[in-house]
């Protein structure tokens, strides 16, 4: 079974290499495509603070995916978890999730900043951050997890 | 251009109508597909309290699909806004990202809570959700999405 998709739009500006860290500052503009949008498919987005930008990691090539386990950053300070456990690109369907700031939303552009996909990046849908949405209950994570995003943002 | 996607696993059990509400009690298992991973796979997940599952709204047919704007649940005391500033799964692509409870991890299954995905859909990704990755600075929202989500859980 495969599924196809085709993006809604494409990254624009940022960053143009897949760095580790100091993602926070980085700002890029996410245009629709016009020839299937038009301005309505943004409108009340600016009412929110935060988007979630669910992309594909394009450049990465199907002999990089990692479908068992590994260290995170190949950094063996860290345990070797599986490719599920961590949030590495190499992934099965190179799916990239991130909330964003919302800088501003005008027609088929949408401003943000802190997304940590590079310019050229196609981008499959976009979700405004509901705060009903956020984990429930009491938040648990290993260590590994807390130093590797010491210097994301 | 268009994206080529195979689902890494199935959703087994929980409901199976995508209702609108009371989906905090629902439990589900993600399988994942033994042609193509073993347990390392899911190593590690276990330290984690929430995983963020990336899933398909299957069920949604082509000619369902919205791209401009709408009253989210067709409720018109809410304002009509467009398909990106709304979670409803009639959407270009016809993704869904929700972060639920781990209860377990054994060998390729995934048992989580508050899934809001039906028996027999596809799975395209699971993360561990890292404190690292919440929204960074104030959150703002409207009223309605404060509204829509009262009896979600």
């Amino acid at each position: 079974m495969s599924i196809t998709m085709t993006p809604i739009g494409t990254v624009h500006g940022g960053r143009d290499a897949p760095e580790d860290d100091d993602w926070g500052r980085s700002r890029a503009r996410i245009d629709l495509d016009p020839a299937r949008f038009d301005a309505e498919a943004l409108a009340g987005l600016d009412a929110f603070s935060h988007v979630e930008v669910i992309y594909v990691f394009d450049r990465v090539g199907d002999d990089q995916i990692v479908s068992g386990a590994r260290h995170p950053r190949g950094n063996t300070a860290w345990p070797k978890v599986g490719i599920f456990a961590q949030r590495g690109k190499n992934r099965p369907n190179r799916i990239g999730v991130t909330v964003c700031d919302i800088v501003s939303v005008e027609g088929l552009s949408l401003e943000v900043q802190g997304l940590d996909a590079i310019d050229g990046t196609p981008v499959l849908y976009l979700k405004p951050v509901m705060a009903g949405f956020a984990p429930r209950g009491a938040h648990r994570e290993p260590d590994w997890a807390r130093e590797i995003m010491k210097n994301y943002w």
